[in-house]
């Protein structure tokens, strides 16, 4: 049987179409593509039952992934991420059935492993010897790893104040790494430049079709994990989108296959109060963002002033009846160590931000009783060492530690 | 049916039993305590095939493991870690069926999560309401927010040089969290004493029973990702040694299954060559280690001057034709560079010495041509910013970059 029921790329805004067997980037309109299957023939020759006894690995979904020959998979073990029952803090913010999806345990320790991996292997199937993008930090060191496993070169541009983790990540996979003196807008000027100049593979944001492809994983896997059973809401840190976009064209994928039925979840897009292109767009039911003035945040993956997938972002949240919502740095921080407290899971600042809207949209009442609630958790938080501030006593050998000197600690 | 063929505790060194239904520390002869299962009821109800539709956690093999009431459960999805093949480097170390374990893949990002998760998991089931331990770091982060999900309070002591990300974890929990100016071994003093003085339950490695079921989900989880064929090597760094002693386990349990036939696999304990107390302990024969004196390395989760297991470490080695071997840390070093560039794997020090280890014991022989090895990576690189050293040049806004800016650039 076919390893992928791949068909062809096609453009969402001008509908011309591509083959998947040669190389390209953005569609000659300007919009990002997306790929296609055949889906009579994925009907014919897989059923939902046919995945319980696969790998607990994205490539599970291996007919519905752009990669055609197996050998070009690219892996190192990413996806089938635990979906956790969070009932304590559920209750504490009056939603009784939350659900996290932890992107914390993938490589590199956070979701952009997924559209790496599919992203790297289709590149290397199709040729690509050398790489280039921007990023804010963890794409880059996952398309980095995952570009040394191919055997393919890169290029990464990233700000100076992104992680410095993910520098080192990036630096010891053999990457070429500069930093930028200002944002990922302007890392993504000189990616551009530096791939016209020396004709390189653009991995940019959207600017190859295969990282949703990746994202989508997510879908599938939210919808497999809950028994092909849809939730009312899906919440997603967002920043560039991609996660969002390609969560929802799983599930209308799964909706065409007839494994999942009724209505999709509503998804909300959540960013950070300082970069909220998206959420203004939808307060102004606009299908395009404009560029964010002087974006900030500690939630550097979802610093992204002006996504270049935001109408298909905007798409999503209105063809569902989703929304979009902003959180303050300071909120977010108090949920992260909230979650630790009450759920035992230390996770990234922009998860914690999809924490915050689920409170806040079930206090408006958006969120209703007993709806089911997704929340995506983009990366581990140990992946951003600064977030929490502690003060820690220090002993000498020899110490003693007694309960009344419980009020001492912290 | 039931959810655990728990038998009961025994001492491997006098032979006493215990009741798993009580709260028990070390056996009264001062052995820690190992649990034993009913073997043939195990048999009798569970077949190797059952396992394969279970979800991929640790908690897919409960029947071995000691918790009796799923409702006890304490997870956050640790568990069924990929096992990655490692083809580039196999060739460059010419070992052809290369394979690493990655433990990087859990909640808080070190194989210490299984541990955590088990022993919380049943320490909530009998009773606990307060832990403490002494750690490296790793295993409080681990054990702290696992207590924090089961509601259990936690006190934790560690060194002032254990890693800082690790601090943050055990803070954002609200364990009680104490630095000392010491190493483990005084941090375990300072525990010894608030456990006697506090009536705590004491967590530190060995001193209670269940931890090592935790870490020999290792051993079960190799077994049945190589299709129950055992490799012929398997490498781990050993600090207090409780994955060896937990693979050890496994893999004589699975033997008296019958789910694994033939040999077991030749075990190696790898250690940092300025804190090899079991290595030294191994060449001159012994069957206990002595305190290393002074001991230091990078690999902070292996900086153990005396395991209180030393004997099961041991014992694992010398039963399976095994050996102990000592790495320095700037190999480590190096090798973790290379995994990164050749695999795509950026892991942490520990894992790294497994690789250095097998490269050694190729080129002395004691690994042979065509066997099949595994190594066990226990923690994502990630958790060890400092490991590498960049320097990466800064572009302005607005810069170019050409090829020939390439020997510029790391």
């Amino acid at each position: 049987m076919k390893y992928s029921f791949v068909s062809h790329l096609f453009c969402p805004k001008c509908e011309k179409t591509y083959d998947t067997k040669e190389q390209h980037q953005l569609c000659s309109c300007g919009s990002p593509l997306l790929v296609d299957y055949h889906w009579d023939q994925i009907k014919e020759n897989l059923k939902r039952e046919d995945l319980l006894t696969r790998e607990p690995s994205l490539w599970r979904y291996h007919e519905l992934l752009p990669v055609e020959d197996s050998n070009n998979v690219v892996s190192l073990g990413e996806g089938m991420t635990p979906l956790i029952s969070m009932p304590t803090l559920g209750k504490d913010m009056s939603v009784e059935n939350l659900f996290m999806k932890d992107e914390g345990l993938v490589p590199t320790g956070t979701f952009k492993a997924r559209g790496a991996a599919v992203g790297v292997s289709k590149a290397k199937e199709i040729g690509v010897k050398e790489l280039a993008m921007p990023t804010n930090g963890n794409a880059g060191a996952a398309w980095a790893l995952y570009a040394a496993r191919a055997g393919i070169n890169s290029t990464i541009v990233m700000p100076v104040d992104a992680p410095v983790i993910t520098r080192n990540e990036v630096a010891s996979s053999g990457a070429k790494l500069y930093l930028v003196n200002g944002l990922i807008s302007d890392a993504g000027k000189i990616v551009a430049k530096a791939v016209k100049d020396n004709n390189l593979y653009d991995a940019s944001t959207l600017k190859e079709p295969y990282r949703i492809e990746g994202k989508k994983t997510m879908g599938l896997e939210i919808a497999e994990q809950m028994g092909w059973k849809m939730p009312d809401v899906i919440l997603y840190p967002t920043g560039g989108g991609v996660g969002l976009i390609g969560i929802y064209k799983a599930l209308k994928e799964l909706k065409s296959l007839g494994w999942v039925e009724g209505k999709l979840p509503r998804l909300v897009a959540v960013q950070a109060s300082n970069c909220a292109p998206i959420v203004k767009a939808w307060e102004e039911k606009k299908t395009e963002s404009e560029f964010w003035q002087d974006s900030s945040t500690l939630a550097f993956g979802i610093n992204v002033p002006k996504a270049l997938g935001d109408f298909l972002v905007l798409d999503a949240i209105y063809q569902t009846d989703g929304c979009a919502i902003a959180i303050d740095d300071q909120s977010m921080v108090e949920e992260q160590e909230k979650i630790s407290r009450l759920e035992g899971a230390f996770i990234c600042p922009e998860g914690a931000s999809t924490f915050v809207a689920i409170r806040r949209l079930r206090e408006s009442g958006w969120i209703k009783e007993g709806e089911t609630v997704v929340a995506l958790n983009t990366g581990a938080g140990i992946k951003y060492p600064d977030t929490v501030k502690v003060e820690v006593p220090m002993l000498e050998k020899e110490a003693s530690i007694y309960e009344d000197h419980k009020d001492l600690v912290k």
